[in-house]
């Protein structure tokens, strides 16, 4: 069967989102350097559909942390901006009518809503019975895959400390937040990492871990 | 003139020190372990006096970071645990009659008290007039070489924030503390840093970063 992989984008002060998060800045104030790294990849712009990009010491990390895919679990924040229950649901995720997952994602909540089938392979599931359960499906649906934990912080954190998680990916970016959502929180210590891998690419490390809690 | 430069060991959760600090624990509860990888060095036994210790990846990090050290400033909870004025003054530091740094150190202290002398070239002078005077007084006694920051976490960030860090050397350690002194608080974005070097080592990832404010 298939790991349990987390990777996530985070600041050198520990954060995963700046400041001030909102539906036209779904990533915080500043949140959005975060990831440029990836932009900047020709790996990543394939992903999305598009051509362009260059190859550097980053291109194998995000192809080793998309191949082997079966399933992804996320919280709902990360899902939207939305909060409390769906409304007249035409919030459908950031990612336009076809997001780069091309699996199943299920997105933590305490709101029901029914599947929403995306185009290109992508759909998204809402499990309201908690980390779990939404664990259980998304290994369920991932078979011999792995399972990715996309985010945010939180879920990340949950997974942590449940020790649900076999390898953690940090991509730290060298820049200050101030502020904004912070990704280890009362993390306790015996959630031990083992460091696998320190890669050092333009504009971001990348530091391997293996879990064990 | 030299640089002025910060090197410090921090967990994967952002922290320099665990929770609950006493004279018992001067890195708080788990502390110890994020300097485990510079204890089994060669190159810092040799530091200290001692025989063994084994070379590794870090070796020529730690000889790079202490190679060209004219003086050391350092806030107060870093030289000790004694809070208020300095009593009967008999707590001369951690490291005991021979302080491992043979230059002149700056204490920022908010009470007064008269430079120790102590053995192997380690002078310890107390700072009462803030972070600015310390600074200057550090670069005069480090002439052509660096400063070197030698923490704790609200003296860097202090640095930080003012513009000070010309380097930053990140020696992040894979374990979480879950609690305790966190290194990076309120750090604005306008601190910028440039990752300038990444390397893996046994027990340790070494992020170097020159900082422009």
């Amino acid at each position: 069967v298939g790991e349990v992989k987390a990777q996530i984008s985070v600041s050198a002060d520990g954060f995963v989102a700046g400041p001030n998060q909102s539906e036209e800045h779904g990533l915080g104030e500043g949140g959005e350097a975060l990831h440029e790294w990836a932009y900047k990849l020709r790996a990543f712009q394939e992903m999305h559909g598009r051509e362009g990009g260059e190859e550097n010491a980053s291109t194998p990390i995000l192809e080793e942390a998309n191949k082997n895919v079966g399933a992804i679990l996320m919280g709902r924040n990360m899902f939207g901006p939305v909060r409390g229950d769906w409304g007249d649901g035409s919030w459908r995720g950031w990612w336009g009518d076809e997001p780069p997952f091309h699996v199943p994602v299920f997105v933590l909540t305490h709101y029901p809503r029914d599947t929403l089938e995306m185009e290109g392979g992508t759909s998204f599931h809402f499990v309201t019975e908690g980390l779990q359960h939404g664990l259980e499906l998304a290994r369920d649906a991932a078979g011999e895959k792995d399972v990715a934990i996309g985010g945010g912080a939180q879920t990340i954190q949950q997974c942590l400390r449940g020790g649900h998680v076999d390898e953690l990916l940090l991509n730290q970016v060298p820049l200050f937040l101030g502020g904004g959502e912070r990704l280890f929180q009362d993390i306790p210590p015996e959630v031990e990492l083992e460091q696998v891998e320190v890669i050092g690419a333009p504009g971001v490390a990348h530091l391997r871990y293996r879990v064990r809690a």
